[in-house]
């Protein structure tokens, strides 16, 4: 099994690769790529048989590119997840001190999650986005950069010292990866599963999203996401990131998706998938498979017996 | 066919079994019963064919005794409606002056659409309830009564006279009387039509009436009465009479009595029938037949291709 | 304090005043009136401070005389309520045997309440209607009646004896009364409190009952009833009838009142009185009158600090 | 008056600046700021008396930047708006060719709304994010970078020619700034106002997004624009960034931001004033001032005529 994931050796999301793969390791062929749609179209493309990538962090929220490209490419289907706590260090160069650092370079995500930390520690210095962490790590491995905000675990690969260990303004930080595969691979059920789906608006009207929401709620379907991401055709027009709970199996999803269907202007759906987090699917009296299956039968019954 | 109804000769209810058969009166033979409930009890035990009721009048609302032994016997299923307008005239002995009248008679729901011409016209008079109005005019020809309530033309029969022609408090009241069969004959769908239900309440909470509704609402089917009657357990307990457009065949009306039925304690189908007001269904866009359908052939594509 | 109430004496309404004035039996003049309406009506023309009447059964729900005059005539306002067992008995004229009974007469509320116990215990009778149940027990002992459904109380006042005790279809029947006073006395929050209201919608529509429970729900106010009645306008039209729990000095019931006030045709408040079945107000996290108080006051500072 | 900004001179954020000031434009005195946290900051100290920042792009949605540091610091007040087309042109020194960029440069936004672009027409460049476009376009003058994406008017300030001009993924894309002011400046309504806010959550919980979207739907409120952020304590957890019709003075808005403020853990008002984008406020029958203090007016005299 061939994994694309967003390379080079040392990032976060290798580290979720390994998260994963973790039964399976010796199955596992690395294919770094160079960014996030780089992943995902190595595996629509055949390149890989897999993509890993990150698709929510607790501090910057659904990460964009991955949100953007799922939505609008090829279909594909997520088939698991992981969360991963962030933990930054700041690596640089044998004999560096704090005073000697002017650029520091990482990932744009790593900036957002270390704003306060770098205000406060590193406040004249310049900050140099990278392609991704262990990128700016190599930088500075070669001299174009002071330092970088990375994996600690980075630090040996490319020749590096940690100058500063667990660099972050807030604990318990996180991001949630995501395994993603060409159609026609649905896990099963498993009791604790998310659904992952978006939702676009037939029009835009004061409303649509109250609409979305009923269309859950009224069958009972917690959602886990949902967040609006502009459609490019002007200030004001959107479409939804949906995480919901449950699996697209469960009576009470499919028809929530029907409902979507119908008042929407597309749905795609994004795939079913074991949960990562711990928590079962609240299931809400009156929604259980049960009650959907035994509500059909007695409309069957009402429709055909005549 | 045997039609069961409200007797004796001259009802209302008799000239709505003239209304709903007129194109086949040849056919009908005429079972006068002395209750609504001794009218459906034909039609359970087969003294009758059909049963003639009326449901719903402009000036008192659903009729609670149709309504509640429509919710308590066995199954039954309304097959037609039509609609009658409500003329009521005062019948007395001839010569009987409007000075002489003491006692008036007729039904309950006569006294209420005529209350305040009682109290301006026969200030000083008793009101006696009768099981019908032409039970009523059957007494002022026997002598029991002086005056009755009652359709003008049951005069002739009982050997009364108009004493006051056109007796309401509003003109332009209707009454709508259904045609009730034993289960196994649903009418097939005309775009016109109206399904008839029952709902009992789970559990009495604060915002049940607003669940039943939502169930109706996301599915986009529009009710035309809803209305509340005691269950008896006490007060503040209830269930809920429900007409609503469309026919059960319909993908909306079925998926949202699908929902009714899983939320409420129990649901009773009373059938689906052309509706005699000249309404069409209105259908919101993402509710029609063909969106229903489309819906579910995409689900059953995403969750079958796997 | 004169109050009005339906008599004769005997009547349930008649326990319900004593009911209602325990406290102050001494000051309490009796005004036995022939009829709810008239009741009401020496409540608004001066004849009488206070009127007691019955405004919904556990059996029959609400009392559509009560709350359609309740709608329509000159405002007044509710002071208090109670509610009273509904316990009835078969009275009879002393040496009469069940077999003997061939007419049986009551309140029509009567006849819905023992219903199935007449059909099962006396199959052949015929049922007379009277204005009231102690009505129908005076007519027995004066010999036109052969036995009359009132209170066991009432027996000994017409000279009859009970023929059958603890006759009903359901036990634990009861009847809420009301007392009516003119407006002007509005009774003091208790923190178990209802409210009682009548709304007339602005204009038929789909989505009108919705509309009106969404301004309460969004508040936090649960109501305990809402049944609709027709207008009298057409088969179709309705106002409904309201209780809530809760005060209108209640920062969330007036902003809900306030709210009916905006989205319907007509609002007519009928009063806010303590509640009689032990239950309290039941008050959801920011819905509470200091939060209101908080909320009105940040608004404010935001609005004139400029 | 000071107006900071994100600069260098030339910036897309200039331009707003010189649209926002276009009747005064001989009063302002540009203070160019090194990012919008500067560009704030600078307000909040009182470094310069006006702000102004991008806020949302019909491409990217809103700025995280922007939304995040409005939420977080210091209160303060948006008083205008402005909307501005995205044009970017690819910028080079004399006598380069696009077989030569090996480097292009540019503001993360720029990559995002050309993302296609730069794929199609330099498919093996190295993109290399910069705090600002003029930003990379000084660094293109200086010879570090080949290439840079900004506005062409950019081009002469910094000794460029234009390479390509018109360069983008969408034509029609606009941005939006606001100009933002320490607190104690309310703009007065003008019946065409824009309100923003930010609600932060009491507790998660399914259904809070459907209770927030209520409390503006009930009182006829449309939302322009609702994008939930993470607020960094872990995954899942959200404030959420509100534009919606109206002013602060409006009776509907204000009933609904105290609702806001009862059901949310936190709100933070950011002002009303003027939109930019034509629209007139849409008042739903019902929800306009005057039917607010006719609501109000009855509520006081049902509540103190005693």
């Amino acid at each position: 099994m061939r994994y694309a994931y967003l390379g080079p050796e040392g990032t976060f999301t290798e580290a979720a690769v390994a998260a994963l793969t973790r039964s399976r390791a010796g199955e596992v062929q690395l294919v770094p790529c160079a960014s996030i749609g780089a992943s995902l179209a190595a595996v629509r493309d055949g390149a890989a048989d897999r993509a890993v990538v990150p698709i929510e962090s607790s501090v910057e929220g659904i990460v964009t590119a991955t949100v953007d490209d799922l939505a609008s490419g090829a279909d594909v289907l997520l088939q698991a997840e992981t969360r991963l706590p962030i933990e930054f260090a700041l690596l640089a160069r044998e004999g560096t001190a704090l005073a000697d650092v002017k650029t520091v370079g990482g990932h744009p995500q790593a900036e957002g999650q270390c704003r306060r930390w770098l205000a406060g520690s590193l406040p004249g210095r310049e900050w140099v986005p990278c392609p991704s962490n262990a990128e700016a790590a190599r930088r500075v491995g070669e001299g174009s950069l002071d330092a970088a905000l990375a994996s600690a675990s980075t630090a040996a690969r490319y020749g590096l010292t940690v100058l500063v260990p667990d660099v972050h303004d807030r604990s318990n930080a996180m991001t949630r990866f995501v395994e993603v595969a060409r159609p026609g691979s649905l896990p099963a059920p498993t009791g604790a599963d998310r659904t992952s789906l978006v939702a676009f608006l037939a029009q835009d009207h004061a409303g649509a999203l109250m609409e979305i929401l009923t269309e859950f709620a009224v069958r009972g379907v917690n959602l886990t996401t949902i967040q609006s991401r502009p459609t490019g055709d002007g200030l004001g027009s959107y479409f939804f990131f949906i995480d919901c709970e449950g699996h697209i199996d469960d009576g009470r999803v499919g028809e929530a998706m029907m409902g979507l269907r119908r008042v929407c202007g597309a749905v795609r759906f994004l795939g079913s998938y074991p949960r990562s987090d711990g928590g079962r699917t609240q299931v809400r009296p009156g929604t259980s498979d049960p009650e959907f299956a035994e509500a059909a039968a007695w409309l069957a019954r009402l429709r055909y017996a005549r």
